[in-house]
């Protein structure tokens, strides 16, 4: 720790850094207690380019609007390519009047009131997400609470409780009262003497005691003591019929087959935990913040057919949607952040390690639906404010929304956010079917509003959506030893950058710092050449 | 549960409120399986007053104002004396230019800049307080979420760690780590062959393992499967360094030591759990809102000292602090919310076991102590936003501000919020003192910024607050016993309301029940009379 009079920890920071260098100052901070969140150290320090020195980026998604920002900042003649005709790329929201068509044919319209809308990609930010959050900031995106963990919404499970959902603080607090049961009896009993020494255990049973609300026989058991976590059967009040009643517990069966100890473990999940935020507005207000700042350099409804390099430099081909028109853009450098489904589908002209890396990484197929209605119900009638209600069937959750809590209009509820088997089903719906059984399987939640109150929904298949063929990169442990440091080597004059080239796979921080790595290395092979 | 195409849920229980009272209506709204959050059934329905009855409300605080309204609503005539020049009470923000003298003298004026404040008293508003939260929004008070929980937050135990505060994360992981590492063993030892079936016993330590990241052999080590969780020495990055370090976990002795189960216990508390809110601009928002509804009917700086009644009516004496003239205000019936610690001291005529009562109940001595700050480091260099960082030094917490995120100005964290001890310890201080106090404890969290950022200070001591002498009442389940009927019932035309007046002793809508309880049994006295 720095003493009192010094230096502060940001001003001897600064000065490391401005001594040693990147790694000197990742080493500092980390003797320093701090590091432990990002590899971001602040935006880089690329000096001396080369005037004249042109480098073209493939991609207007976060990764490739940094990379031509911060190029640009450092001297270089930047030129941005962009398959759509909006900037952002899954970094997008989907409002009223919002037209798409997904791979197979099928158009959608999105009706929503205005100031609604559906985030069909990323949706969440964490607190420790520092270089998303640093050019949040810089670029004037304003963000706001984003309710991860809600104690009340629900967690249903098909087959327990007669399929009925149960509020997650009743079974979280059940589960944990269960386990404290358990273990302190246990090491009541002696079964743990060998692994714990006697002062921790006595330790341990009274913090059990404390923690699992057990009673004076190491018992969890129904009554106001389990009722203070879990809520009561008739809850406090004023005045003379005031005293509470307390509510049941569940017995442990019932609480395991509910499997509330995965949400119960996904709330710890350092990428959940919270704090978190959203932007104000809907997610795409990060896009159109990154793209205020190069707006000049990017041309839109251009399709990349053809990427080749020499000696000389990088030439990618592509057409102009709008006239047909097929051009051919010359560089030094090429920054390419196309999703590698589709980039496996182009001409590119990079070795054999790098073609096979594209080609190796699976993409997830998630899917969101959006559902708006007339009112609140969730709040009004639920006391439910943000937050996820979670189930077994195939819509996964439903995510209540995050704003203009307590107000009197339409609101749209993340009826579906799914992958897997689930997903692949859903995905096979017409987008009519998709609403259908969004709204069928949220019933179990809010069975008497559900329908009653909805108005309209909207879809996104990311498996189907044609500009990206899938979510994100699903690396496994094997392919990233197989395949990671080959898809992220600079191939001759070629870098490739996103979410797909980072450790933070389907996360925008993962897309950034790929893209900074991408652009230094870029940048110290330009300084060398 | 109600088949869709039928009435609604809540047009049902509309339908049976006005069928058969409040009564059936909370029966049937445990049947339905909502009703567990509140005894709240909606605005009461205080029908045929006599024309020209009239109610006198001692105090302008939440339940005073809440009783005035809906008497008034129902026909009455109400008047209501308040001793100070503001509404509010307890529910109270304190801004720059702001100045106020505590018991034994000291003046504070406070320094914040514009747009800050300190809530000396209430200052979360639980998702389940479905009486404030009605209010707040029939009466335009609009409310932010209230950042409870923070993962990133500290836990500082002065004996543990060498007095290092540790991320809550970090602690919180390795207990539930531990834990289940044990648990598990021992399960799997047939400890609990007798308490457990073959079949529960199986999916618990199933459970456990992914629950409590414990490996193959059921134990919990550093690794990245840990760090998933606690977070990382080096965080995942993006490019060819992007490989994350893992962390190393703490033993069970040092996680047992720092305490972290009372704050994984604190979260669980019903009255603390997440969502929570805040009104937006300050607590005292919710006073003003009220108020904006009866301005008419409140006098303010109006100081009473005796409350009389016999057959006719009741006759409070009092003296307006302005003008030094004393007065008589007469009225059929009283609904008295002066705090119990300065009741105890008027010459109130009522019975032995209400004086009883009144005398029996102490109140706690909370304080709250507000520092601004130049920056807001804990999010720049801290990665917090909102949430409690907690100690076991006197200040018990320091609490961060929940709005204004990301902002490049002053900001004010709550310095200090204890009773007990601790709470004694910096009642008895200066306030200079009492600033220097919660400057030294604080900068275990923030050592580097803490002093050096620091502006100004303002301390709030509920035990020196001359108008109430005390935060709120401290029932014990022997004094509960012993007093709560007796103070809640009505003493001929007099009846007491407030928080003390509750089972939701210390929080704003205790108030609020307490004053609709006693407001509807003042109504039924003076329709049978």
């Amino acid at each position: 720790m720095i003493e009192q009079g010094g230096p502060s920890r940001r001003e001897l920071l600064s000065m490391i850094g401005k001594a040693g260098g990147a790694l000197a100052m990742y080493q500092a901070m980390t003797a320093l207690g701090h590091a432990a969140e990002t590899q971001f150290t602040g935006p880089p320090a690329l000096s001396g380019a080369r005037k004249g020195a042109k480098v073209l980026v493939l991609g207007a998604g976060l990764a490739g609007m940094l990379a031509a920002y911060e190029l640009r900042k450092a001297g270089y003649t930047v030129q941005l390519l962009e398959y759509q005709n909006r900037p952002g790329g899954r970094n997008h929201s989907i409002r009223g009047g919002d037209s798409f068509t997904e791979v197979g044919g099928a158009t959608q319209t999105c009706e929503f009131q205005p100031g609604n809308y559906l985030n069909p990609g990323p949706w969440r930010i964490p607190h420790h997400h520092r270089t998303l959050l640093h050019y949040c900031k810089a670029f004037g995106v304003e963000l706001e609470p984003f309710i991860q963990l809600n104690h009340n919404a629900f967690v249903h499970s098909s087959k327990t409780f007669g399929g009925k959902p149960q509020r997650y603080k009743e079974l979280a607090v059940d589960y944990k009262g269960h386990v404290s049961e358990l273990l302190g009896k246990a090491l009541n009993a002696g079964a743990l003497d060998q692994q714990v020494t006697k002062e921790d255990k006595e330790k341990l049973i009274a913090s059990l005691r404390e923690w699992g609300l057990l009673d004076g026989n190491l018992s969890y058991t129904s009554g106001l003591l389990a009722s203070s976590q879990r809520g009561y059967d008739r809850a406090p009040g004023g005045g003379v019929n005031g005293a509470p009643t307390p509510s049941k517990i569940n017995g442990l069966s019932d609480v395991l087959d509910s499997h509330v100890w995965q949400e119960m473990g996904f709330f710890y999940n350092y990428l959940m935990q919270t704090t978190m935020f959203q932007p104000k507005g809907g997610m795409d207000m990060i896009g159109k913040g990154f793209a205020r700042q190069i707006s000049d350099l990017i041309t839109y409804n251009a399709k990349v057919t053809k990427i080749a390099q020499n000696d000389k430099g990088v030439t990618a081909t592509w057409e102009d949607l709008k006239t047909g028109k097929v051009s051919e853009a010359k560089a030094d450098y090429c920054v390419c952040t196309i999703p590698l489904a589709v980039l496996n589908q182009l001409d590119l002209q990079v070795g054999p390690k790098m073609k096979a890396a594209i080609g190796a990484v699976p993409y997830s197929n998630l899917l969101k639906i959006g559902l708006e209605f007339k009112r609140r119900f969730w709040e009004e009638d639920y006391s439910i404010y943000g937050g996820h209600s979670f189930t077994d069937q195939q819509i996964g959750l439903i995510s209540y929304p995050n704003f203009d809590f307590f107000k009197d209009k339409p609101a749209v509820v993340l009826g579906a956010f799914s992958g897997g088997p689930g997903g692949y089903a859903m995905a096979g719906m017409t987008p009519e079917q998709r609403i259908e059984a969004a709204l069928a399987q949220g019933s179990v939640f809010h069975p008497a509003e559900y329908r009653k109150e909805f108005m309209n929904g909207v879809s996104w298949i990311w498996s189907r959506t044609p500009w990206i063929l899938g979510c994100c990169a699903s690396w496994t442990e094997a392919s990233r030893e197989q395949h990671y440091q080959n898809l992220v080597a600079m191939d001759g004059r070629i870098v490739l950058a996103g979410e797909h080239a980072s450790y933070y796979g389907c996360w925008m921080e993962g897309a950034l710092l790929s893209s900074l790595d991408a652009i230094e290395r870029l940048h110290k092979k330009a300084l060398a050449a």
